[in-house]
């Protein structure tokens, strides 16, 4: 069946029979705007993304249902780098017109399935015809007490700089699809990365994290605006950074340095944050707790340089430090 | 200056520029996602629109400027027809590479001429390269006391059933544009809409709304949203669609069915609404406090059927109902 027999309103009505309002969603999808009731006391956390075909997925080898889940993801690691507990999506999609309805409903599967990981509801959206690719607008709406709110704005000089889990896999498996690689870890890890949303709040609830953001442009990208939020420097230890000794050896193997898929190749979702120095073990347990593991690789300093230093000393400069839209590279 | 050389952040941080957050943003652009305090004791209220080049706007005779307000407008729109007050919103864009830095300047321009007439502030949202078309996303938050919040499903058999303003000038003018012209009230009501905001308000103030949608799709569309989404039918007075002697006469030139395009047209982003009848007064006089006019054009009867009959009793079929995307007309 293509969208054009279901029709546009024949679209929603599929989606919106997946979706039934409740709880604190008063209005769902099907009217001019969803309402619902804020948390007793809570901030309101929001975030927009957009994903476009040929910039952000290639369907050559994104299943439509990995990239339901990614999309979600993408935006769920906004609000779990903020602290925040995550709890209502909109959905905008332009759909090329001879889409199948079965790769539609696979997009809203996959979407349905992280949706569900996260206890997250859809209560609205816009629906369209694209001309050329796909497109998809996802907005986040979550929530969180203000005092827990993480901001990127508040790392001071001496604070420890910490990354959860492993660096570099999502840019490796990149690397690998457009080799024509299509299954391992790697590649998972860029098709279906999970977002850190547990670790998030887990971490706000200890109260100790002074900055935050998520790994998506890389990992100096990322602390760049850590840095230029709060008006701080940092020095990064390269070998404290988070590689595996089987990620290393795929890297070699391919003759990528692994350095520089960790610290420039981005879309690794991991959180990136900082704590001073005597609140290291409470951050630490916090993500434990959660199955996570973490690092500390390096120490936010004063002024506003970057440096990233190995343990001989040399200062290692990356070629570029994240991914830049409207870059000529890209 | 082309966008490639400003780069992806040197984009953003133009526009964040523009916007200090204040009064109830606490983060506003530059963090992982904003962070708003609710109104007290208020629903928040959330919609979101994509506008794709080629299928919403067409570049050849919109300037960005107008673009720009009419992104804006659209989303407002959504708010008004709810009864909410607009705070909020978040912009996506997937930008042409190629596209001068002084032409997303006047799109922001005229964005922001529109949120200032409507007190909304931008709080964030997303940048990316597109290869192909200029795409919108906006979403826009707003907010009211939930017992004034006036949703599509409350119109009930014997209510009057109610339009703002004036119908079928935006489809007339998207004719005249594409017929050339360049200029006149219809050209300027399809390229730079007003949506009815202080209008949505005031009929919320009043409490006697029991249902209400904007006017985007088509009169005859919107309402039939209104209809399902009440379980209810409507039987509407052709005679009383309020259009101008101007309007015919023009159309009429045209050789357009003046009836066709005010009731089938859309973007006339007109609130349309229903009120018991012992009301109607207090709804009519909110409207005219604001300086709108408005116009009873029929009845809501029980059923699901909705039929427009002239004066001499003669049903009235349009050959569509509204816009629908994915359709084989577009």
């Amino acid at each position: 069946v293509r969208l054009q027999e279901l029709g546009e309103f024949g679209l929603i009505d599929r989606i919106a029979q997946r979706v039934l309002p409740q709880g604190r969603v008063r209005i769902g999808i099907g009217d001019d705007a969803a309402a619902i009731v804020p948390g007793n006391g809570m901030q309101s956390l929001i975030s927009t993304d957009m994903l476009v075909e040929g910039v952000h997925f290639d369907l050559n080898y994104t299943e439509l249902g990995q990239l339901g889940r990614k999309a979600l993801a993408v935006n769920l690691s906004d609000i779990a780098a903020m602290g925040g507990i995550p709890r209502h999506i909109l959905l905008g999609l332009a759909i090329p017109k001879g889409m199948q309805v079965e790769k539609m409903d696979a997009f809203m599967d996959g979407l349905f399935s992280m949706a569900s990981e996260f206890d997250v509801s859809l209560i609205g959206g816009d629906t369209c015809a694209s001309p050329s690719g796909f497109v998809i607008s996802l907005t986040i709406i979550g929530e969180q007490l203000p005092e827990k709110v993480i901001p990127r704005s508040g790392a001071s000089p001496g604070d420890k700089l910490l990354v959860t889990g492993e660096l570099g896999y999502s840019a490796l498996g990149l690397h690998l699809l457009q080799q024509g690689e299509r299954s391992g870890k790697g590649v998972m890890r860029h098709l279906d990365p999970m977002p850190r949303v547990r670790e998030g709040v887990a971490l706000a609830e200890t109260g100790v994290v002074t900055a935050m953001i998520d790994v998506s442009d890389g990992l100096l990208a990322d602390l760049e605006h850590i840095l230029s939020n709060s008006g701080v420097g940092a020095l990064v230890e390269l070998d404290a950074i988070p590689l595996s000794a089987k990620f290393k050896e795929i890297a070699g193997a391919l003759s990528l340095d692994p350095y520089e898929l960790a610290l420039t190749g981005g879309e690794d979702y991991e959180l990136l944050f900082t704590v001073a120095p005597d609140r290291l073990t409470s951050a630490m347990t916090a993500l434990s707790s959660c199955g996570a593991s973490s690092a500390v690789i390096g120490t936010i300093v004063g002024g506003n340089s970057l440096k990233v230093v190995a343990a001989d000393g040399i200062e290692y400069h990356p070629k570029v430090l994240g991914y830049n839209h409207f870059a000529s590279h890209d």
